[in-house]
């Protein structure tokens, strides 16, 4: 991708997302949107098929950065520490902070984005398990921890946007823990049947 | 309700559901589906609001219950266990083994429908979420209770479904105890930094 490219699409998310944070989403229309960036409407549709996608503009890039780097984590790992290891990359791929924050914002506000996100989740996550069984994870394994793994870094990511000064690797060590603690809380603690009689 | 009523909606439930298997979700018409049920078709709009609802009838209802039942779980047992123990009570309101294997064939081979039924799953997180907030529990903690919980139940469902002798509740622990071993997994063995120097 040329650096100018990358740069009209990047303009064009940021007119895009302060857009719908100043009139809301259902207001702004696409020209609005090319205006705002000093660029086209064609322009536009080069990059993103409608309103919706500038907002999603982003995943197939992290879904193949994350396959990518699960697919370089050492064959010994565990399925979860494969997966966790991969996110630790994700930050590359993010926008900043204050972008995903208002991006947040915008998609809880409306719930049609809010199933566009659900589904884009669901596609990440459909990627991330084929990567698992593709290590020889075995099925059920890699589909608990692709979704266990994605509430860890659904965690993570609200905790790193949260704070300014947080490290994610950090707060995934920390996500991973507090996973762990719930974990351990919801296997009862005696598991064998009395005896009868 | 009273019980034709609630002749009249399992029957097109299970009429729904032969067509989609026969022949197709996408070539079934609602006056087929009421017809097969020897009903009309404004009886079908009285109970679903359209074809595709005829597969997420039951959902308003396991909320309901699963609510219900999180409430009565006493006070002390933690985020996990509290979901756990309610989860126990679905098999009351769910379908039998068959049609809901079915039922998922059916919604497999649709994308429309994959996409109603994460938009019904993430529903009845919300409300399970809040229930949690509802018994005390801090709100990170309800959230990943409640994502993960939400791992062990389909885990859980996918095995009943698959095991005809299997027993829901025994299915629930082994289920948890998978998870807690991805989840102790997915935590690096050595947490504290290496002292410098």
């Amino acid at each position: 991708m040329a650096r100018w490219e990358g740069n009209a699409r990047g303009r064009l998310e940021r007119a895009a997302l302060d857009l719908f944070t100043e009139q809301g989403y259902d207001r702004t229309t696409i020209a609005q949107i090319a205006q705002r960036a000093n660029l086209t409407e064609r322009s536009f549709y080069r990059w993103f098929a409608d309103k919706r996608e500038v907002l999603f503009g982003g995943s197939e890039e992290l879904e193949q950065r994350l396959v990518s780097a699960i697919d370089a984590v050492p064959a010994h790992a565990g399925a979860l520490a494969t997966l966790l290891t991969a996110f630790a990359t994700a930050p590359e791929v993010f926008r900043p902070r204050e972008f995903l924050r208002e991006r947040s914002a915008v998609i809880a506000a409306n719930p049609p984005l809010q199933e566009r996100e659900l589904i884009k989740l669901a596609s990440l996550a459909d990627a991330l398990t084929a990567a698992l069984l593709h290590r020889g994870c075995d099925r059920q394994t890699a589909r608990l921890a692709t979704e266990v793994g994605m509430a860890v870094l659904r965690l993570t990511t609200e905790r790193w946007m949260a704070d300014e000064q947080a490290d994610f690797a950090g707060l995934l060590s920390t996500s991973a823990a507090d996973l762990l603690a719930v974990a351990a809380d919801g296997v009862p603690a005696r598991q064998e049947p009395r005896p009868k009689g």
